[in-house]
């Protein structure tokens, strides 16, 4: 870490920097510049104390991180494309993922249908909410294990693999008998008890980015599941809370570029949530695919304006067949294949 | 709700929305303007569905909700403050608070120093976080249990009230065993099912709004604790995730003359977090009294510097001293008592 | 207009909003439903007295908006997309545009080696800064006159339209006599007395979208420019600001998809400024001209490291050779050729 | 200014960047740390080149600043607070001042009405548009030349300053000549050229924050003016753009408390632009004084419901008479007067 000193300090304040970085641990290397003084501290920031408690002196101006706060999500430490192994099915590196189905699970038939068209059109996996977070206590939670059982039909029939929510460590368990890919969703981004209980179940992860969560911390989240072992997440960029308001979030399509730079974990993007209007998520779609997106996760019912949650960002079967019809091309644009 | 009707639509359109609103359960009243023509859907939005979506209908524009969407926590439905028994203690109304604490409880010697400093300092409530979400899993989690036992034994002495962060569903049964009040953090302002079970365990819970939730999803996670049988819900105030840098968070003080205008549930202010810098927590103190807040939650460490975590942030007993001092006047002003 | 009446209103309250909604030109027509009454407000929003002021009632909630405030951007008064002719060459429509060159115009050597670079490698149009708006009064301004003189060279020996940036109504007169567009940068997006100038010019316009001005407020800035007789406008998207700092602006891709759906101008895309590191540029172009943009404007460099302006955000030459390699088998997919 | 490069960077690749710091005028210190190695650039960052630019280079991480980008207005360039003297009255350190009136200059009886009432009330300094920015080219624009005509009668009859934005270049001189506080609005926070203009005119300038811009880019377009030569600026927080709809702006009081740390201005605030809603203006008030704010200006309207621009914001002749009684105690417990 560096801590920057303040112009016109005394020589005594710039001492009692140096020995409280000392004390804490590391070497301090003081740079005496034309302007301003500087303290280097050398040692791994990662097992040392962070030092922005310094701040407190009043000769300190600010601290500067040096190192990346992640390690075993970096390009640094795994080169190579990590490829994610779902019962059978790879994403990552060059196999492209394309998971559909309704925002929620509402009914046997609504999913048996829906399933059966997303497969006819080319997706691999199928979501489906049958736990649902939701911002009001009076709105639709899901049907729960009835839910799941039906995820769990859906797949017998159609050989799609099954990705939904979980939003409990008690429900980890039992979400994951049913389930191929447990999600985590945007509001648990950083329920850490979560994550890790979700990690230790050793079922592939689609780890949603927060509402607000910078790049680094979405990573720090996703290195949290691999601390405990579990090397199969799957990062997803949804969109982030802005000040615009046409679109329900705005869909951050550079951190896809980002992620994919700084980390060998695919990543999925989900251009429904993403945007909030149904209307805007073919062209989504496409973007992502272009910028080199492992996957893409559409919400598809079958007849949205009566949808039980978030109808007005469900495309239906005809406007998902066009969509599916037009990404081929892109993927070879890009060297991957559904 | 209103359902905007896109400028030049044919009879048929408005018709085709017209029959959905009345499917949908609401009675529909078209309303013919100069320029465009709304459909109002009659009836309870609480218990109905949400028409937004038929957004997806190609000549529909918009829709508009009515109602408010939380009612419990509403001053309708509660004209008169709340006022919240801890453990004999009043918070709400003329009652305010003032919880200071460590960031996190570090050891026995940190902790009870620092609660005999705050009790004397006019402090009636001690903070202090056992079990702490940090963003990187290399950083300090907290004690745990053993910093649950410390936090008892500092009440045992001082007779301090205990607020301490609850992160896991599971650990709800054993912190409200030793804490009055149950905070559930920014990072779990929307993680329903802690704040559901939170809410079960009877206890005072101090609510942080999350990192980018809008006023009206913070108080509908509160609603979640009302509706689950729990009345006693201390909102709080704790900074917002914004493009500013040089504070952590940016405090939003009209939030809390919003959600006491909206509310009667006390709002407290965390001013520690809510500007991540411990030289700008007094004035923010200052502000949050003038604004009518019901109380205040501060970080205070006996050696800042070398805090174990957001040392950046915790004043020293020094400051923390003097920043009571000059409080009783500002609360004088607003009619508040310590 | 639609304006919400607080719930358990009494009938006078009612009749005061009916008749202040009267007074202000409008005719009200209220709907009693069975939670809230509403009073529509029939009339042109446009030519009528904005209603939100009624929000000052304390009966009244909530005053919603029905009509779209921009009219002459739409694509409801004119559906076919608008081809912009820019000295002889079309932009919009089939025709897709790359504008090329340096952050600043910094040397005749420097803007001649670039202009003739981007020009081998297929930009149409080159980009220099002159008059360079900068955040603080010790960087580079940019070579002024000089420096339009430098481009008129430029464009002289290449053949290259020239785009560039002005910054005062005074000089306004002067650029657009050696510009072929006048770009309106971000800082200058609602600096409504230099648009209006740059519209008398007559000239095309690069319309840049404010840091944080929302989609709406953006085609309302573009919507001063048709008002003023000039229907030549591009839009251009270069990121909005949010939280995230690893980018250094969050490129906003839905807002291509959704200025196009909304309005009938050409979307240009700026992915320099839109992240500010040069490694991310590539991908984010792949990623515009999928989702259907305009075209593009990209900042080269002979030399990024030594820039005299945003250096990190420029690419090199043999960079811009690859991504314009890269480019057209993406926009064959969206039928445009540059 | 401190440049990192990656972990495993080869020592040619150090060597470059050494090189190409030297070459940019800053005298190059290496600091091998145990994990990576940082190049220390010695020398002013105000008056060399920004190395930003090195991040170009494949091996560079980061480039972090070290000194502080403002000087003029700091602190420690002016650590006594500025006084600012308009046409007589002191502005800054004890003296508070209170500016009010209606957001727009809309007649005669309006504006004469209006700037009795608050002198009266106690107000010092009359605030009212005669040039307004409007985000749509169909709203009122202000009564331009003829509104200024009325803020001079209305300085003549009641004795009140005068503040009032200018929007133009071209409008400096004459509005300079009528008013006694040039305003830069919030759109206009970073249009530098109005900015010179207005420094040159020698006048008292009110320098509202931008939408988004960030307190350290609001110091330095208040530079620009100290820079030119105009030492009388006092700096405006008005509210800043987050993803809160409740509230119009996210009025951000910290900045208030680190604007006076971090520089010698007068700070004042916009309480009715920072929430836009006439109910939230007093508790804002109240809280902008208890955090050592100079200075309110406030919209006020004889009658707020017909106001001809943000009726929604202005509170009527009672609501100011109130609002104006109670601060007193406040100012009086920060040191200020009235």
């Amino acid at each position: 870490m560096i801590i920057v000193i303040k112009p016109n300090t005394s020589p005594e304040g710039i001492e009692e920097v140096i020995a409280e970085v000392s004390k804490l641990g590391y070497e301090p290397r003081p740079i005496f510049g034309t302007e301003q003084t500087v303290v280097a501290a050398i040692g791994d920031e990662r097992t040392h104390r962070n030092l922005d408690s310094l701040t407190v002196l009043t000769q300190v101006q600010e601290v500067l991180r040096v190192q990346k706060r992640y390690t075993l999500v970096s390009r640094e430490s795994h080169p190579a494309d990590t490829i994610i192994n779902v019962d059978g099915l790879k994403v990552g590196g060059p196999h492209f993922a394309v998971m559909a189905g309704p925002c929620s699970v509402e009914s046997e038939e609504q999913l048996l249908t829906t399933a059966r068209a997303v497969k006819a059109a080319g997706a691999t996996i199928l979501r489906g909410g049958a736990y649902k977070p939701r911002t009001s206590p009076y709105e639709f939670q899901g049907l729960g294990k009835e839910g799941l059982r039906l995820l769990e039909a859906a797949k017998k029939e159609t050989g799609l693999k099954i990705v939904t929510e979980v939003l409990s460590e008690r429900d980890v368990e039992h979400v994951a008998a049913s389930a191929d890919i447990l999600q985590i969703g945007a509001r648990n981004a950083q329920n850490f008890q979560l994550i890790i209980e979700a990690a230790r179940s050793g079922k592939p992860i689609l780890l949603k980015r927060g509402f607000s969560q910078k790049i680094e911390e979405w990573l720090l989240s996703a290195e949290y599941i691999l601390a405990y072992g579990n090397p199969n997440v799957m990062l997803c960029e949804r969109g982030i809370r802005t000040f615009e308001t046409f679109t329900r979030n705005t869909l951050d399509l550079a951190a896809v570029a980002v992620a994919k730079m700084e980390s060998h974990l695919p990543v999925i993007v989900d251009p429904s949530q993403g945007c909030g209007k149904a209307s805007l998520v073919s062209a989504l779609c496409r973007g992502a695919a272009a910028m080199n997106a492992d996957g893409l996760i559409i919400e598809v019912h079958p007849n949205p304006a009566e949808a039980m949650s978030d109808g007005q960002q469900q495309v239906d079967f005809a406007a998902f067949d066009k969509l599916m019809a037009s990404l081929p091309p892109f993927l070879t644009l890009t060297g991957k294949t559904l």
